[in-house]
């Protein structure tokens, strides 16, 4: 039975759920695929989530190594392979709660960086679990700057080998999954050394552990970090290495290689090395970042309209609190975000095929755009995202605070999106050096690549709005986005330009106009994602009500984004005070719009309740009774606590000592 | 030894530390008795939070209650009091890490609603721990909605009882601290029905545990509510209520009783049967919000200038990442704001004080403006304060997610203050309720309270400043906040008047102006606080330096208020774009001047390194070797996973079965 407040909010959906499934998946074929796979995965009781809110971190990593075994059976049974189709949905069915995801990363970095014979030879270790591979990069001391890196690899060509060294407390290696207590190899990054000469940083595969008996390999220490915000299941660990002696076939040398007799050879750019965490970057996006926010706006918002508080109208039954205009205006929005990174995770991924298959053929000209793109959107959408959970987290009040709800899990792992492959800021400022390039150079009438093209006609203006109606206009909305993000770019390159003028120097004034810049690279990446969307809007099939729908949606995301960012758009006038109280009243008025389908609209993402695995966002709509279900089987109530012998007994009987 | 890049920090202070210390503290004297009570506590062996970062909810629980009754015997030892000044100490010393909390809840709402016979019967009881109480008022259908609780109290004339119950599972208290596993008692909320009328909610004292063997009295069932984002420690419970019958003396009656014969006597507002909660909402923004956003700013402060990062000119050493505008921009103004919600809980303490002795005369006149204020302070300053912890743990990058950073624990914690006791966007709109009313009354040339006499004189106008130096004048930024906070309020007031003149019903048009409202409400306590601060300072010492440095904090206060907020300052063009950018600039400069006190102004709030409990806030700022000595004391490197042998091994060894 589901409860009669969440069924009457499907009977009225102005569009087809399952169409609008569908165009997410990329096609009725994937949804069933996609179906297919998590329902293998959930039958099968080796996966079960059930207990993991009631788990310590020890539980939880055991409990990750065994369901990553058993997938392995289970991807044999089934015919599934790691590079197959269905790897991303396992993943989603299993939300990421699973070890050996480093392995994976182990395996991408040797596909990419290592030679034709490399390949060879690892990849087919690696597939078959022969070894469990880690990837060795940040440090305690380092993490963005990869420059900075402490660890040493020193060229021996008398025994044709690298030795390894973390010469200090900070150089030792942080963080990387898997290696605390499963991996036996990793790939670590160090500073080549060859005859005394430093040639920058670059990849080695290191033995850590035994195959035979998992000890720790000599000159190696390593452990488990300890307990974290999230990732319980993972065990991300520390890495000491004590004159480790490596062959020299095991630095991965697709693009550079170090010859018998110490001779270095390049074959590409330095920054191929960095080019494994562009595509973890990108591809985190989606399964980290995106997928998660989905969840929570499921949760919240199905929440949302089975709790009724209050009164919205004297002697009415209380209302469902979707059905105030404040907690439209926490969620709603969320909601439209998700659909708008959903579509401009598609745009990178095209941009990112693209310029793979340049890199492929050694062209690496479309590095700089890649890079600045998927460090921008990263941050946007990272950033974004989490503030979202966190949002939905909230408007769920106390329930939203419980573990049971699902929430704060999701919001304790999607944090950490903002930080890790490269600290948000620090990629803001990584594009926003490619913006004032750009810039540069489109002013001076030199091409750039199309997404900042728009940068060569800075010029001022006022928006043509002249009522509510004109900003459901995607024209009036995208080209307010286009000024505001140019003008933001434009000024922010004189004052740069000012400064050095006026005798700073250059890497002063940088520092000093950082604010901005990030600011800056915030309103490009707003401002692409807007365009994006109303351009995927308009390619969408009219029929079934879907493209009406994620025109609300289009228009909600843009002005949600003008509303909360008025100061940009007022500052020199392209929006009157007069046009912000008209872009308010169309966001509000949206709110209503869009509130009437707001449950198709978290419907359509799909997830089970066991991937959902929460106890306010099930589809049936049964909160309190799950709640109150889930409570009873927590360790607080299923294990005594010696508290009450020790300490409350003797309280209340008055025989504490000396009391 | 203290790591030289810390020690150097402080050599430069340009105030006393020690002063502003004992300002902070108000007085030198305190200052003196915080120290000793922090001295006592952190050297009994008892009181140690060492493995707090490795305990199961179980664990925490557990340690509570040991702390909570050792407590009992330090105090006593001590000669410390419940009420004494030295409690606040004791609860900072304990970072809130201990059971029994609720018990004083329990024993403030029989001080604040019972009649003097009954507080002459309870409170000593509760006084020597007789009994352990807690405070259910919450329930799994009802948190905000006070009126709506559903949990009954029918009155028995025949018995002199009341009869209580939970009628249904959304009726079930949820929440309530310390009554999972450990209370006795608890103070239940519950409507009032005489003779098959309701009377509405009223507070009843209700046995839920023997005192001889603690099983549940009959008609009882209690447990506890599971895993949460944080306080694991408290034992937050479940309560149902089937015919459980209390004497007629057990209602709080000092505000109204239910004679014998069934006749209902009201002495006093029903308002005041929430005080207890406005009394809760006030202390905790102290307790709970303002000092653990002044932990997170001295982790985070203190870790930003010994870890180096990158460089800020080519060639020179990395650079102390402090010294970096965007993480200045992130960190130091959260640093102002904590001593803004410093003063201002100084401005609302004294609030409370005043209305607090004119209800002790039964006038109750002061309620309104005190509610409002705690509401809107409340929320204003835990949602600033949360949103500023988790700036603090994503500053420190990686490191500020290990759990041993200190950062993610304070931030799960004050996030729910966000939600309990009031959610912040309810409160906000009482607070906006009350502007409204004030600005109507106002208008029409009543009497208003002094904190919105501003009110009566709304009128468009122009900033004055005509250069960035001009923006750091307190009289400036001050009218700024004024002009916009009457602004906000005044055109929501004409938009709710008009939408009632063209026919919407009130109620609607008061829903579909709620965001309006919220963002008004929260504009006006914003300048208060600036408000506040600005008088602070000029009635501070002008000795020691001490006036200028927070002279500079006020300023960091208001004109980062203004750039983040720009929106609402541009939108009638009371400041220009040109004024903005003026804004941005002295902004900008004001956080190169504050940076090189910021290790000070950290070290003046005094906390020790036991109290901090961060393996990155240290004093002495060795924070690599402290993350690694701590991390090898985690379970997952002293105890041994089973993982390895069930899994790992078969795996490597390809011997799992069908591989």
């Amino acid at each position: 039975s589901v409860n009669p407040d969440i069924a009457s909010e499907r009977q009225t959906a102005s569009f087809s759920v399952e169409k609008l499934t569908a165009r997410l998946d990329g096609g009725a074929e994937q949804t069933r695929m996609r179906r297919a796979v998590v329902e293998a995965i959930e039958c099968d009781p080796e996966f079960s989530r059930e207990n993991q809110y009631f788990q310590s971190q020890n539980e939880r990593y055991e409990a990750a190594v065994r369901k990553a075994t058993h997938l392995q059976k289970k991807m044999r049974e089934m015919g599934w392979t790691e590079d197959g189709p269905e790897y991303k949905y396992i993943y989603r069915a299993l939300s990421g709660d699973v070890a050996f995801l480093l392995h994976r990363i182990f395996m991408r970095s040797i596909s990419v960086l290592g030679s034709d014979e490399q390949i060879a030879k690892w990849i087919p270790l690696a597939s078959q679990y022969r070894l469990i591979g880690s990837y060795a990069q940040t440090e305690l001391g380092h993490g963005t700057y990869l420059q900075g890196l402490e660890t040493t690899a020193v060229f021996d060509s008398s025994t044709q080998e690298f030795i390894l060294n973390t010469p200090k407390i900070s150089a030792m290696k942080w963080w990387p999954g898997d290696m605390g207590r499963s991996a036996t190899h990793t790939v670590a990054f160090a500073q080549l050394y060859i005859h005394g000469k430093c040639y920058g940083v670059h990849p080695f595969i290191v033995q850590i552990r035994s195959l035979q008996d998992h000890s720790l390999c000599p000159g190696i220490t390593a452990g488990d970090i300890g307990p974290k915000m999230n990732f319980e299941h993972s065990d991300n660990g520390y890495l000491m290495l004590q004159n480790v002696r490596v062959p020299r076939e095991n630095m991965l040398s697709k693009f550079c290689e170090v010859q018998p007799d110490g001779t270095y050879v390049r074959r590409g750019s330095q920054q191929i090395n960095y080019f494994t965490m562009t595509t973890v970057r990108i591809s985190l996006i989606s399964d980290e970042v995106i997928t998660p926010l989905m969840k929570a706006c499921t949760i919240a918002i199905r929440y949302s309209v089975v709790r009724r508080q209050s009164k919205l109208k004297p002697g009415e039954q209380e209302a469902k609190i979707l059905d105030y205009q404040t907690q439209q205006e926490k969620l709603l929005p969320q909601l439209a975000a998700v659909y708008a990174f959903h579509f401009i995770n598609d745009y990178l991924q095209e941009l990112f095929n693209r310029a793979y298959r340049e890199i492929q053929r050694k062209n690496f000209d479309t590095l700089p755009e890649l890079h600045a793109s998927s460090s921008g959107f990263k941050a946007l959408v990272s950033q974004h995202c989490t503030s979202g959970v966190e949002i939905c987290l909230r408007a769920c009040g106390g329930h939203g605070y419980s573990l049971l709800s699902g929430l704060p899990s999701l919001y304790t792992k999607i944090i950490a999106s903002c930080i890790y492959e490269g600290e948000n800021t620090i990629l803001l400022l990584q594009t926003a050096r490619f913006l004032i390039k750009c810039f540069m150079a489109a002013s001076s009438g030199q091409p750039v690549p199309p997404s900042v093209t728009y940068l060569a006609a800075v010029k001022p203006g006022k928006c043509p709005a002249k009522n509510k109606l004109d900003f459901l206009s995607p024209d009036i909305y995208t080209e307010a986005f286009e000024h505001t993000a140019a003008r933001l770019i434009s000024s922010t390159a004189a004052e740069l330009q000012d400064l050095v003028q006026s005798g700073v120097k250059k890497h002063d004034a940088w520092n000093r106009c950082t604010v901005q810049l990030a600011q800056a690279a915030k309103a490009h990446c707003h401002y692409i994602t807007v365009k994006n969307f109303a351009e995927t809007v308009e390619r969408l099939e009219t029929e079934a009500g879907i493209q009406k729908i994620m025109k609300h949606l289009c228009d909600l995301f843009a002005l949600h984004g003008i509303f909360s960012n008025a100061g940009i758009f007022l500052h020199d006038g392209y929006l009157s005070g007069a046009q912000m109280d008209m872009v308010t009243a169309s966001y509000l008025d949206l709110l209503a719009v869009i509130r009437k389908d707001a449950v198709p609209l978290v419907d359509a993402f799909d997830f089970t309740d066991k991937c959902l695995n929460s106890a306010l966002g099930s589809y049936d709509g049964h909160v309190y009774q799950r709640l109150y279900e889930w409570a009873q089987k927590s360790p607080t109530n299923t294990q005594r606590s010696p508290a009450y012998e020790r300490y409350l007994k003797p309280l209340l009987h008055n025989t504490l000592s000396k009391l």
